[in-house]
Order: structure tokens, then sequence, then C-alpha cells
């Protein structure tokens, strides 16, 4: 979706204030890494969008496509891609806009770009554009309204402006017209250049009205996190630093830990003058740091970490090719981007109906499924490289997962359980310590407000229904054991099957599918966003079963007796899927008891 | 769908009992009237299908078209048309089968019919078929599978082989072997001629499954009614009546009440010895009447008058062309035939989604719309052609209508309220009396067993859910203080309308489409079969519109003072479809209070 569809209506639609962070291509693969998982955590709050800058001089062109791609479709945040005209012939600006378009992503933030580097002044490429201005044309002739477009506005005019001969009052007339033809040839939204002091943004969105600039102007907040950036930043850029932050920051320049305090303290003050005066944007520069833009944002009030709300259980995509993606099976609730990877090329995504789509072609499971960050791999290392000498000793694992004394698990790329899971815990350890070993939980919810904490979702006024979900490995005996209790519980549903597919189920139809979460909601129909469906059950055991061995198994040298232990249990046991169908009586643990 | 695949379902896959009733075409169009409201009836037990006999000698081969259609497609009931060789060329049999085929009939019982009027043997016609072998050759040939073949097997063998040269023995196994050749030319159901030995039929179908006949065979059941008539059509059929039959019946010839008695008795020994030899289907001919079929198989224990199940809210179409229909707009539910027919020729129905077909086209409103059967006619009339002389002369026309004291109503082809209705009936009465005219209800309801009497549906094991609706009309004045006080009440969406098209709503996406009635069930989607959706309010307005003088008006004479005290409110009022969607605190009714 495009930014300026969202600002209107988030904004004029339902008056709310939005805000967005920016990002910049870290240097290493591990800087990607933990970008990524900071992004993940940023991200829940639901910001309008995130951007990427592009790589300077476009030495990191491909590393921020694929950053831009990742974001978009594994993030799920609506992603503003900058592209700049530095050393770029106009077909390998075609070529980033023609790869982000086929990832489904709609934003761009065209840019002319800093001086090629080594150079002091910009110089336009071979067969390249001269400004921004002539890639915003570029942009609207060649792709129409694709792409939602933002264009830089500069509250002190653009510093090459000043550089040059003309005065200053000129530089600032001549940037606002510059600005208002970009405007013209097709860009939609204004985001600023950094600034600190307040009145100069206010008085810029001033002017630029008065010249007929009608777009939103999103004021470009920086954080100021330490004293030697903030001065080199500043100088760079030529921005006014007013008196009164000088005299706060001098006496403290040496002090990180105050000037970031300060920063934070100050940042606030900015964003309150400027919601004061009516505009509900604000664009926060975040230099890859976390702390300082949430602290801005949880001091506005515009978070607050208790009140994370989700629009639905699972973070819904961006992708422009899969907006109307409205239903998901439970199977892959732990590991989301394993899914959308492996539907990625789907012509359509089920609207409504799962059996709209029955038999899908999921992607072909691959290596690259299994990788996980290094992060995530020094966490596994530690918590499940432990010596195995018995069954026991693996059920132990599972049960320390659930019971939140591991943080990490091979069949989840999520830190720890899923927060409704923590609900059940104990009797997840339980039925763990039992030898049922569970990598995917919810328990039963009755009609709770759809804004309660943890289980709502979709906003509020609505209630919010589940039915209790377990899943989990067990041995055959433990097995057989289950399904013949099973048959004095009408209300439970089940199917197993071991790696070979061998399977057994107490499912009349099927190809039934079972929905398990659902929504009321006022004035709409019936959200049922998470489904039990036999068809993508027997496709996710196969990725269930592998991760025995590449996520655990390899996680030991060859010949060792753990690794033999785990592949013996990969080779024997059962996934069971096992619902509880009646969420207002049911308890699907008492199904363990005695067992 | 197939008789067939509807027996082998219940029967097979679900051990169910089941049982079907047989019907003529009655000779007026009164009788024809009569026959429907009883059918109506009738099917509320959910027979697996009915049957109408073809016209004798081909005479009422349009009345029996006409009526099989509106069985299966008004009715709602799985239709098999009888189908006979007597005085039809090639060309009126193909007519015939086109027309059902045309109307989503799939059932045809095959016959070779009796002797046409006036003669005493079957003649093949000039381009006919001979006998019911060729018809169902011919079937099978032209229509491939679309047709389930039903024909007649005979225990005492056919009548017309009896009186022919064989004895009866031979002719016993000739018919056989010709039944046998039925089967294996496509036949996939057997219903048996009347009997009253059932140890003959009982030996008959041994008889049949020695020579390899393996499809059902369902027992021809027909309650004695009278006794002229009994012995009329045993004479008629040769068929041997037992002498315990004929002890009991010569003493109380004479009394009609105590021959339909014993009727009754002896009809349901025989089922009860017929299923308790294992065969789990009845036929029953019912000659149009109602009661004896019906004690009988209450003497079953197959139905019980509190116990009628429904799968659906409404009663689901049966017609092969509109059987994935799930979910239908609240707005027709007293006028369900009506609904029906304005949407036939919709190319395909909604599916889980009512938007897949949004700003559908209503099939236009026709005169027929409005015609209604003599006999509601004669209620309307008492009922409602009682002189106004102001507004709230109306008012309380509507009040005793929901209150019981009236059963008709013409915006209702339904005998009274609703079942679910009469729950809130008093709160209706209530609210009409003071100018909110009513015209269709529900209560809220949340989390119901699904098998609870007069709001369950969809069997056991489930729960249904609803959201409080009311539909009224009332004067502008009522409307604005209404809107008035909806707004402190937001759990509530209005749309409201007046004839002329001027529309007022509190709901902010005209396209979103409301379920105001779902079901969750084991192992199952969430289903969700009423909506209230603003595109299809728009057109049904026109139609209740309409009913203020086509149905109401119109009883009385041109110029009359109540007519233009009809036309003027007609003018004048506005039609509101309001839905409260707090169904677990909302009380619908609380925003009439001090109106």
């Amino acid at each position: 979706m495009k930014v300026i569809e969202k600002i209107r209506e988030a904004v004029e639609g339902n008056g709310q204030t939005v805000f967005s962070f920016e990002y910049f291509p870290p240097k290493t693969e591990e800087g990607v890494e933990n970008l990524f998982e900071r992004m993940d955590r940023m991200v829940k709050h639901n910001p309008t969008f995130c951007d990427i800058t592009w790589g300077a001089g476009g030495s990191t062109a491909d590393v921020t496509l694929e950053i831009a791609n990742r974001m978009q479709n594994m993030v799920c945040v609506e992603t503003m891609m900058h592209l700049t005209c530095t050393n770029m012939p106009v077909e390998k600006i075609d070529h980033a806009l023609t790869t982000i378009k086929n990832n489904g992503i709609q934003n761009v933030l065209a840019l002319r770009g800093d001086p090629p580097h080594g150079q002091d002044k910009f110089v336009q490429v071979e067969g390249g554009f001269a400004c921004a201005l002539d890639l915003v044309k570029h942009m609207r002739a060649q792709y129409g309204d694709y792409f939602g477009i933002t264009v830089a506005g500069y509250p002190e005019a653009h510093p090459d402006q000043i550089q040059g001969e003309c005065a200053a009052h000129d530089a600032y007339q001549n940037d606002l017209v510059y600005l208002k033809q970009k405007v013209d040839a097709g860009a939609d939204v204004i985001v600023t250049q950094l600034f600190y002091d307040t009145d100069i943004f206010l008085k810029f969105v001033d002017d630029c009205r008065q010249i007929g600039i009608t777009c939103p102007i999103v004021p470009g907040i920086m954080p100021i996190n330490n004293y030697r950036g903030f001065i080199r930043m500043t100088g760079f850029c030529k921005t006014k630093i007013p008196a009164e932050l000088t005299a706060a920051l001098e006496p403290i320049k040496d002090n990180e830990e105050a000037v970031r305090a300060y920063g934070i303290h100050f940042g606030t003050e900015m964003c309150k003058k400027i919601l004061a005066s009516g505009i509900k944007t604000l664009h926060l520069y975040t230099l890859n740091m976390e702390k300082s833009a949430l602290a801005i944002l949880t001091n506005l009030g515009l978070i607050e970490e208790s009140k994370i709300t989700r629009s639905l259980p699972w973070r819904p995509p961006t992708n422009v090719f899969r907006v109307k993606e409205d239903v998901r099976p439970i199977f892959w609730a732990n590991r989301p981007k394993s899914y959308i990877s492996r539907t990625v090329g789907w012509e359509q995504y089920p609207r409504g109906r799962w059996s709209d789509s029955k038999n899908p072609s999921y992607g072909a499971l691959t290596d690259h499924q299994f990788l996980r960050p290094r992060s995530r791999d020094k966490k596994l290392q530690k918590d499940w490289a432990v010596p195995l000498k018995c069954v026991e000793d693996i059920y132990e694992r599972f049960a320390n997962f659930c019971l939140g004394i591991l943080s990490s698990s091979p069949w989840s790329d999520l830190e720890g359980l899923q927060p409704e899971s923590k609900i059940i815990d104990a009797q997840l350890g339980m039925i763990n310590q039992k030898g049922f070993l569970s990598i995917n939980s919810q328990p039963s919810v009755n009609g709770e407000k759809s804004d309660s904490p943890s289980i709502g979702w979709g906003g509020s006024g609505g209630y919010v229904y589940q039915k209790a979900y377990l899943e989990f490995f067990c041995s055959e005996e433990k097995l057989k054991s289950l399904v013949e209790k099973c048959k004095s519980i009408p209300s439970l549903t089940f199917t197993a099957v071991n790696k070979d597919g061998k399977s057994i189920t107490n499912i009349g139809d099927p190809s039934e599918v079972n929905a398990v979460t659902w929504g009321v909601f006022p004035g709409k129909e019936i959200i049922q966003p998470t489904v039990v469906d036999p068809d993508s059950f027997m496709v996710w055991k196969d990725e269930a079963f592998e991760l025995w061995t590449k996520a655990w198994a390899c996680l030991f040298p060859d010949g060792d007796l753990s690794k033999q232990l785990l592949e013996q249990v990969q080779k024997t046991y059962f996934l069971v899927s096992l619902v509880d169908n009646d969420y207002v009586h049911g308890d699907i643990f008492a199904v363990f008891k005695d067992l």
C-alpha cells in the first residue's frame, strides 16, 4: 500500500498520530541480522512504514534491494526504499525499480543523492539523472501510478544550495520552488531533512502551504545519541543548533548516557511542539538504534509495551501481491518466515475460505529454510547442544523451553513461547515431561474482548475466540494410548503422521478445514485467520521432521550418541495435531491425565 | 443430489434410518396450493426425498413438471419425478427430462406406466418406448450420469404379468430378471409397489440379492386411510391382503376414523418388522395426506415435532445449481420463495463471502412476487382488511401480529412469527405500539448449543450465535429521535431508506457485510449463513415498500380512506435495518425506551 494512502487513512480517516522509522544498510552480515532482529521488535509498535537508505554512491545497491525485500516480505512492514541518482545510469535505476516492484514494494524515496565517494560535488553520471525531479518524472512516466513517491524537503534549504553563490534567503526560496516542482511531477509525500529548531520546520510547512504544496510534510527527527556524531551530522547538513541545545549539551558532552537521556528529552519536546501545531506525522531517523526512538514515542504516549495491538493473530503481509491474505494454517505459527517463503509463488492467497486453494503447491523445502541468524544459532548451541543419554533428556529440553528456562527452540524462530502459550506453560511443561513434545499450542478462548492483552487482535469492540490446539511429537506407543483415550472425549479431533507419511486420524472428512481462531466484530463478517487443515499439515510435517536433524542433531558431531538418539526419534515418532473443538467447556490437557 | 448418494451418506455413512414421501398432482389449482402447504409442513421433518407421480396418460404432464419444479426450488426438498412411457413419444420424454434438468432436478422414477385412459392394455406409442427398461437405457445414453434413476420393484410381480398366461411363479421370476436388467441398464435405487404382507417384501429383497441386485430396495408403504380406497387399490394392484388385516378391518369398515387409526397401527407394525430386518429406508405413499404418514413415522421414533432439526437457519436449496449456496441476506427471511425466484438466474451463489457477488443483479420485482396462495389471501383479508382511521390503527395490526393475535402479515409468507422471534414477542409488541412497525427480527444468541430448540441449527456438538436484528418501518420524525439515541449506543449499526431511496446510515464502509447468524462446529470453518449487507438491502426495500400497496392496500376498494392512509405511509415512512453488534451484553430494545 502506498504510504500516502496509509497516512490518509490513519490521520484523516481516524485522527491518529502516525510515525515511521528510518534505517541504513549495515556493513557486515552480522550487522544485517542484528538490524532485522531490532526491526522485528520495533515493527510490533505498528509504524506506518519503515525506510531503508540507498547505499552511498551505489556501492551497496544489492544489499539495499535485499534488505528492502526482507523488510516488506519477511518483517512484513510497509517498506520505503531510498533511491538516488548518484552513479546510477537509467538501466540501474530501472533494475532497482523493477526488482522492488516484483517484490511487492510500492514506496520509494526519490533523491538526488550525495556526491560520489571521494568527490565534493554531485556529478550527473552518463545516462543518468541530474536531480530528484528527473527521477520522479521518470518513475511516473515509466511506472504510472504503481509507486508511492516520497521526496525530501529541506527546512533550511539543501546544503549544496547554501554552498553555492546564492544568499541564504534565495537558496531557501529556490529550494521551495524546486520542492513544488517535485510534488507537481508526482511525489505524494514529503519527508524533511533533520532539524533541531522546530520553529524553522513549522515556518517551512507554512511556506510550503503558501506556494500551494498540499501533501503531507513529515518532520524528520534524529534523536541525539552521542555528542560527536551530532556535531558531525549537523555540520554536514548545515543544521542550525538552537543556543539552548548547545548550552545543555556542552557540560555533558563526554557523558554518553547523559547525552542520550538529554537527546530523548529534547526530541520529545520537539515532537510535542510539532504535534501541538496540528501535524500528526513523525519520521524518526533511528541510525539503526532502537532505544531513543522508542523512548521518544513512549514519552509522547504513542506506544506502550503492554498495549501492542495486533490486527490479526499473525503479522499480516504488506506485499502488494498478498495484502488480501486473511487465513493461514496454524502449523507455521512459530516459523512465519518459512511459511511466507514457501508460499511466495502463489497466484492467489486464500480469501476467506482455505478450500479455495486446496492442495496448494507449497514451495519446496529448501536448505535456506533451515538457515537462521547467527545470534539464534548461538542460543540454540547453548540451549540444545547438551549431551543426550536417553529420551527423557529430550523431554527435559522441550519442557524447559515451555517453562521459560530455555528461550530458543529448533522448531521456533521466535524468542520463547508465544505470549498466549505462556498462559498454559505449566500444563505444557507437564505433557512434555510425559513425552508429548510440544512445538505449537494455543489455549482455548471463549469470547474475550478483542482488545485484551496477549490474546486480543483486530482492534476494539469485538470478541475473539480460539479452539485449544496442541501439536507435539510422541512415540507410537504413547500415540496409541492417546488415541484410545480420545474415544471418550468426542470434542477432540486429531491427525497424527510419522516421517514416512503413515497417518492416523479421527476426522471423518479428511478435506475439512477447522477454524481454530476467529473474531466477531461490529458490522463485519466473522474473521477466521487461523485454521487447521489436513492438506497443509501433510506439507508441514516434512518440515517439522527435518528440524530434528537440520536444526538440532546438526549441533552434534557425526557419530555422536546424542545425534543418533535424535535421528532415532525422528525416524520413529509421530507428529500429532490435536484440537479441542469445545472451546466453551473443554480442557485439552484432560486427555493427558493418567497417560 | 442423487437419491442414491443421499441414502448412502445417511444409511451407510451415519447409520440413520431414512424416509420419503410420495404425492400425486392434484386436479385443481386450489388442490395444488393445499398440497404445497402440506408439503412445506411435512418437509420440515427432513425426508430424504419426495416424489411426484406422472399425470396418468400424460394428461397433466405440464402440471407435473411445474409441481416438480416448485418442489425442488421453492419447497427445497430433493425431488424425484415419475416419468412414464404412456403416450410419450421420445420428443416428449426429452422435453420433460430437459425441463427438469434445467430446473436443477436430478432424480427420476422411470416407469412404463399404466395403459392409456380408457384402455385395458399398455400400448407402445409410435416413436415411444415399450417399457421402463427402454426408458432407463435412453436416459443413460442421452444424459449420462446426470440423473439418479429409480425403478419400480414388484414384490408380487407386475399385475400385467399375472394377467398374462404365465403362472404366478413364472411371472414373479420373469419380473425379477427384468428388474435386474433395469438395474444393469443404470437404475440405482428400487422403490417397491405397495404391499401389506411384509414377509412377501422381505422374501423379495432376498430373491433380488440372490440374483445379484445390490442397490437399495426401498419398501413402498401405503397407510390405509379408508376401507373402500384400500379395497380398490389392492384389487388394482393385485396385492395380497393378510387374513389378519381383513379380519381387523371388516368389523370397522364403515368407521373411517377407526380404519385410519388401525391403518396407522398396521403400517407402524409393518415398518417395525422391516426395520428389524436391517432395512433402513421407508417410502410412504401419502395419497397427498399428511396425518397417517407422519403418525407412523412418529410411532417409529423417526420424527418428533419438538425435535425438528435445521441444517441451516433457512431451508437450504436442493437444486443442483445452488446446493453450494451458504449465505443469504436476512431481509427475505419471511419471504424465502421471493428470494429464490429473484436470484434464480444467478451464475454462482455466494460461497462463504457475500462480497464475491457484490452488487448482484437481483431478478426484477414482478407481479408474481406478490401472488399468494388463496388460503393466505383469505387470512390476510380477515386479519388486515379492517378499516383504518389513523396510523395508530396500523400500529395495532403490526403489534397484534407480533403478539400472535393475528397469524398472517402482508410482509410474511409464513404462519405467524418465526419461532425464534416468538422469544421476543412482547418487546416487539411494545415497539410496534410505539410506531416502529417491525417486519423482521431475531434475538441475540450468545453461544447456545447447536441442537437447542427454536434457535439451534447445523446438528449437535456446535454452538450458534446471533446478533440481535430488527427491521421496521417508521415515520421520519421517529427515525430522527432514534438516530439521535443511537449515538450513545456504539454497538448499534443501522441503515434507513425511504421509498424514493433517500437513505441515512451510521455504517462507515457502506460495502461492509455484517454476519448476523453464525455457528461454530467441530472440525469445521465458522459457518455464517445470514448477513446484513447494504447492497441487497437497497434491492429489498423496493419489495418491502411495494407490499404496503400490493399486499395490504389492495384489500380495500379504490378511494377508500384506509387505502389512502396506507399509501400515505408508504410514501413517507422509512424502512430501517438495525443490528446490535454486541451479542454478549447488548439489548437492542433499550434504544426504544423513552421514544
